[in-house]
């Protein structure tokens, strides 16, 4: 069986699901596209022939659309999130889940109310290679019991508009997912900090900043984020248990030797650093889709745990870096 | 169009082709499998949902079979691979292409009567991301002129059986045909030499071996073969060209630090290696397939290519080391 | 001139001390020692060709001497620091100043009524290259302006009685050093605060902890902890600004292939990792008392100034984490 | 007592020496310096607060000269070396013992017949703390019995008038002692082959080249040299054993992330990378002096076994390359 699959947005994002799925997914079909800018839509339905529905409700609603993914813009995922799940359509939706804590629940009891399993989240460090095998490792007990994380996520440069919020929101928010994931316990406090500004950032905004989380475990994590970092697109996590450490390594494969240094490369953002997780992450999503199985993928409630963390980064920022309980 | 291949030999190797289509290659099937031993074949045939043919011959005359897979013995690649040219489709044979050099000839003149782009050769470090950097380093002139080659090809054990000859024509048949491939130059003249052998094999078998290579461009290329180290299956190759270096990482993942040391891992053979290459390579072949295009991967005539050198290789073992001619 | 020095405390500082003297640096004889314990004071007196003075405040006055280590137990640095002002002797006193706050002020006053210039501090970090060369990187701008630090501090094994105040003022104290030292910008604020104890510390002593600093330009320092990491000797520091990083790298100078893992050694305790810093503290600190020259070494001053941060650091860890303004 | 020093030869090395005796070594005085250049001779001893001798054979019998370092051009050593000998005063040479074999021998048999134990030579890999570290895990069976050696020396720029010949005599010569001096087994056979050229070097220049060497366990040895490599001083050895490998690491101590790379540094020539072996050998050069102990460094013997087998590497250039036997 075949899995036809309606992509709604067809930007960066929409347009890289659908290459991995024509490329290095068995079993899908992507059918049909839609797109806020129709020129945008019928420029990636003629490069992978698929059909361009008129808006993103009538791709859910399209009989050769089985399972759906929303590629679009933030501001909408409610909508078509909504809307797929009374179309009764497995489907994945990029992070976040929703704008709002409200909307995000309000997703989750329509989708139990539809009897579940119907939604998925792209967070997709669930499948990198480096993360599954860090998990992995925790889980054997190859360090003891974990004590602490200490992440950093950088990016070149932000997008304009970018405020401290939206950076928690936006990048912090990948580790909220995968931080409780990685400990198998939930965030229950939260806080956040920052000191002196890059000088590349408007007055008032804070970059870098250092998130703090408590997980029921009593692990306590830091996440440094840099939106302006400029020397490359860099992910980094040790994860440090009683008697050792796991970290991350420089996932670059070539060394250039040249000029009096020795040196690997950055990618400029975040999609060749994770591209074997995207195909991944498709990949055991079709396969779920088309065995009528739980998703393997992040559900609809990590998504509104991870929002509910990510309130409370924020609920802490605005209040002097108090720590703030994380809402059950 | 979905590709249906049929598969020869569901070995190891044929078992890991099977599951890699199955779920990293879009618009492929495998529709028949066959196998020396039946019961294996039925196996295999029961987890993939393919069909078992009699034998090799009735798999590549199979209606059902629209491209085929040749991953049996060495020593029955050259018949399969005259049948396949025979029935006009298109076929991945793993390495070698025959056991023989007159053999791979003979396949050579088949293909070549039969109009050509029949045969593709399992050569899957074409596909390596790690080599398809070096090649795209070396092509843009990152290092200037390449002057200089230095591999080094390691397995944790060698099959029992294994002779000095043996780890040429199965192991360093990698870099013979690598190294023409990333120089964009054939190899001209070979030599091979041995020093102490390792405690580990039996007395008259040479390892380690240093195999050296001379291209037509004049690049001097030395590959440091141990088929029983230990340590790890290991693959390094440094590029050095008139102003720096290449030279491809470790590979692993994570790291761990525990016991008074911080540690990567090595696998046990080349498949977890070369996971990435062989999804790769399987999708490119796929797709020309499927668009009657000329294959990317290694061509017969790469085939005979390489092996042309390992004769020569050969030759210079048996003959004191001296330096010997590739036959054109 | 060869400077003549008498050396108090002849437990593994000292008697590392003596024989980096006599091996590493010019200039220099080791002629008075002096221990509470007088067997071992006698026992590296024998081996070093000293004299063995009944105890340190007769070395100090003794005439064959011309400058002072305190190397003995941190209980007794005040009285000896003090006494050897009076004598009006060049001292380096291995870190902390004293004990207690009130102790350093009373040491930092007593030296500058004496005309100054007597006293330097242990602090052998201003002396590892390592440290130096990213000193000298971040003045030079090499990633613009300094935003962020993180550092993690690990140990083997923590000593029998250690407490979550004795970790900060034996451990965390060199990067209270180290970090105003490499910003040229002193730590301003402090916090503390922990997660989950490692299952090896008694209850109600926190190992791992975080340390935060905020020096006066605003950069946010936090240092990771741990006392009980068991994995090694481990010291990390990196150093983020607006354009890029810079971090210290993994010290061992030869990796070993073995047994399915590429490895390097951690030490097992601070001295390997810190041998050279050592010897060019010495030779530094002789030079200068030779010439009469300024120290080059960490002063009193710095030495109050730590302590004084540490204080801030304990008084947070007492009351809940918060931030705790260093007194000047 | 302090062993009084004259160095012969002020230039880049002899001040070197100077500079890490005055700074880093015990028990040593400069007393005494001579340069066939007397400006560069009295600028150097105006810095050291040495006195200046007429000529290298005034200083050897200058009765304030206690030990020798030889650190003049190349084609002195013979003659000062001789007349050192003569005058029975311990003495450390700069490698090459002497410019021609019969030199060195004449050299060798006059030490032997003046009771030996006079001369040391300067092949400072055997103090490097890396090579050290290398031959103790050697020494130690971490790896099992070697195998094969891999190594390669990489310069940024060849001296004005360099050719193949000298490449070997002034450059590979430091292999053609540490490997022998690694595996405590003489090298008996060698060989040299090259292949492209770099556009560097003149036409009839060989660079990069190739040495093959052979001990007496049997053990392989490779070492690449590239006197033109442009992008940084480099110095890699392997160790390959029955069972697993050794290998230098990057002595880099800084990592910098910057501009899309992570990159550590390469000197520009080999001082800074040996600045640790030579403080090391003088220490135990002046210490064994000091004693009247045997010279730890690499001697006569060691000198003139060094340059036979450089012989045979360049017999092997001048004859097709094929594997000469060294002379004993």
């Amino acid at each position: 069986m075949v899995v036809r699959i309606g992509v709604i947005g067809t930007g960066n994002m929409g347009a890289d699901h659908i290459r991995n799925l024509q490329r290095f997914v068995a079993g899908a079909a992507v059918t049909v596209v839609a797109d806020y800018d129709q020129a945008t839509a019928e420029a990636v339905a003629a490069e992978s022939g698929a059909r361009v529905a008129e808006n993103g409700h009538a791709l859910i609603a399209d009989p050769d659309v089985d399972a759906i993914i929303i590629a679009s813009h933030d501001s909408t995922h409610y909508e078509y999130a909504m809307s797929a799940i009374a179309a009764g359509k497995p489907t994945l939706c990029e992070k976040p889940l929703a704008p709002t804590l409200a909307e995000c629940e309000e997703i989750v009891a329509a989708e139990a109310a539809a009897g579940g399993n119907l939604l998925s989240l792209g967070f997709m460090r669930r499948f990198d290679p480096g993360h599954t095998e860090l998990k992995a490792a925790i889980d054997a007990g190859v360090i003891g019991p974990v004590l602490r994380i200490t992440g950093a996520s950088r990016n070149v440069v932000s997008y304009p508009g970018t405020t401290s919020e939206s950076m928690i929101t936006n990048s912090v928010i990948h580790e909220l997912d995968s931080i409780p994931w990685l400990l198998g316990s939930p965030v229950v406090e939260a806080a956040w900090l920052a000191g002196r500004a890059s000088s590349k950032v408007p007055a008032g905004v804070a970059d870098p900043s250092l998130t703090l989380l408590r997980t029921a475990d009593g692990v306590l994590t830091s996440v440094d984020m840099y939106a302006n970092a400029e020397y490359g697109y860099d992910l980094r996590c040790e994860v440090l248990g009683e008697k050792g450490t796991l970290s991350l390594t420089d996932p670059a494969l070539v060394a250039v030797d040249l000029g009096l240094k020795r040196s690997t490369s950055y990618p400029l953002d975040w999609r060749p650093r994770f591209a074997a997780a995207y195909r991944l992450e498709l990949g055991a999503w079709v396969s779920a889709v088309a065995a009528g199985a739980p998703t393997p993928l992040a559900t609809a409630v990590d998504g509104l745990a991870a929002s509910r963390v990510a309130d409370a980064v924020l609920t802490s920022m605005h209040e002097s870096g108090r720590w703030v309980t994380v809402a059950r």
